[in-house]
């Protein structure tokens, strides 16, 4: 799945369903293996939900595979519930790879924080040309480090935060429900936002209900 | 699989293998998406262990079902890495299954700690009636006050530590191992390293690769 | 801080309070260390509160001594993100000190996984000797099988859930507050009720605003 | 404590020191709070530590102001039992302040994940010249964007990896000697291995017993 100019969220692989919410949920009561078969019990897992009994949500794991600008992996990193291995520019020279925004946007008058939308061919062409000008003179200094025979580690710090770099990310079915809703919500970073669209919907194609019933208790 | 007198320890699911350790690890080299085929890199796997390389040993998840004493139940849950949902006693009537050493221990001379089997049949019959005798009259009151309409909650207050229960837990790979190499060894009481035993068993027959890369740091 | 018939709750130390949390809050605003003084900014904390804002509430931390009966405990523990010490029932013989409810608990009708009480002698006299008699058979094999060279790792097995133990619990302010929010609903057992109230109170006492502003989330 | 060219350590606050160690291992042998007074048993804490009994090392507290290039706070904060806020560039223009190395590494011929020094002045005054072209250009465009009214969470993607940036971060002493002992190993970058060094000093100045029985361990 394509995310922003040059990004990608992928859905390596998984763990559980819908129907291991409800085994986890059982057995506090007692209910023996035998009977953990069967459709998931959507009435239980809105209960579960809303009554803020998380645990059964905690037995399902999802691993992506993520490409997005260094940005935007440093607000996602804060999360420490996750399980991360990056690229590393110690290890391997980066590619000149860069994020560029699709739209302009400017600070949001209501909220100082944030950032609203703005139609400006002028102020698109002098970004991008600001873009250009610093992603280019950051990788020439790189490069030219790089052959003269400094070490990775020294040479990437005149790199930019707009590179882009791939890791791989697991975590449970009840922390990514976590993650989305602190990172899907108005007041996050709109490109950090789109790629908790890109999550949700891989995440809601597996355990459709269980979504659901968090994502509708997040909003309220 | 069966553990102590009436214990069980069951894999339920997984997720990833040998082979997802050296992906994970492989990113941090930036090896591209395609090149992740093949048989696992044992070299690398083993170099990871070595070098405390543990984020790689984090993508790979196992669920299991146990069936084990409270008190094994307790020492167990207080590795925090791990989810957990447990039968309530507050929810369900237990049931009157209860744990009985298949040997006596007597303290170790030489370990105020720990302890070790003592071949005595005198002994080995006044523990049997005390063990009897104590969950008898705990189960006689315990039925005596849920017929008479005493909360389940309040109840269980005279049940024993060594009745049975019944979780689910999931951990990544790495916990795991950090969990058995603490409950595999020696000054680790017998039962839980029971446990331990049949988990790692379960474990290797799925990772034996990393499994043995990591039990082999655990012992220098 | 007595709590039940033989319970306490001690604040043995603590780092931090409402102060702390503004400091941490401004560092994202990037506010320089020497404006770092003067009254707690109460706006801000409630502000914080109300957008989730949550880790400047984890550089504050307190540490408690608690004595409460082993199934209080259990339930505690199940809150991963503290750090725990308690006495051990391997190392140390027990004393015997019991839980007694103070008010006979019946099922509650309307909730069934919950209970109310319910003011009737007879019952009480009931649970009263129902405890005396499940303890006392405890006690006496217990002290039976030490006595006649058992380990005490193994003859715990016969103690009741109803002991007294003791531990020492360590978490920042926002783990508290998760687990006071949790534990002091209606729906939590009466016991660690008690036990969340006598917390809170402590707590409060040093981080009165941060507390209230949590306090006040957790009921909306 | 100065760190590199411009970082900082601070150590603001903590909770704790050798003998809260000793306290939390002593409850679990019940010994009573009133026999907790006295000077710190150093032979129980190095007991402690080459058992792995690590738990009475997490009541200890310590809360630090850093002052850091991007790239060491990238790598710190893939630390997750900390508890981070740091300056962000979403609410606050940054100030144009670098990181520059005080000396030139190269790639190490024996490790190709780490560097050595090389004394090569021409060498030097090529990374001088590189680092300043590339600072140079990536603030210009980083004010000229932040002028011409581009948002600041949109301009930042510019700014390069060696910028300073300051976080509060706090964890208790075990976390803190696990991170100390990945940190300041030879393997580790130069630059975080100069944090952990001042780190590890200011810890050692509070809990100098537990210091070293730790820091003792993690050499073996």
């Amino acid at each position: 799945m394509k995310v922003l100019n040059e990004g990608e969220v992928t859905l390596i692989d998984s763990m559980g369903n819908d129907l291991a919410v409800v085994q986890a949920a059982r057995i506090s009561n007692g209910a023996a293996m035998p009977d953990w078969r069967g459709a998931p019990d959507e009435k239980l897992i809105r209960f579960l939900a809303e009554h803020q009994h998380m645990t059964p949500f905690e037995h399902e794991v999802f691993k992506f595979y993520v490409r997005a600008p260094i940005f935007v992996v440093r607000e996602w990193q804060r999360h420490r519930t996750f399980s991360y291995n990056e690229r590393s520019a110690r290890y391997k020279k980066l590619e000149p790879e860069y994020f560029y925004p699709l739209m302009v946007r400017v600070p949001d008058p209501n909220n100082k924080q944030s950032s609203i939308v703005k139609d400006d061919k002028q102020l698109a062409a002098l970004l991008k040309g600001a873009f250009d000008g610093a992603y280019a003179a950051a990788w020439t200094e790189y490069e030219r480090m790089l052959e003269a025979g400094v070490a990775r580690e020294v040479a990437r710090s005149v790199l930019p935060l707009g590179i882009y770099t791939e890791m791989i990310v697991t975590g449970n079915f009840r922390n990514w429900m976590h993650w989305w809703e602190l990172r899907v919500q108005a007041d996050a970073q709109y490109e950090i936002q789109q790629y908790a669209l890109a999550v949700g919907e891989l995440i809601e194609s597996v355990m459709p209900i269980s979504f659901k019933a968090l994502a509708v208790m997040s909003k309220s």
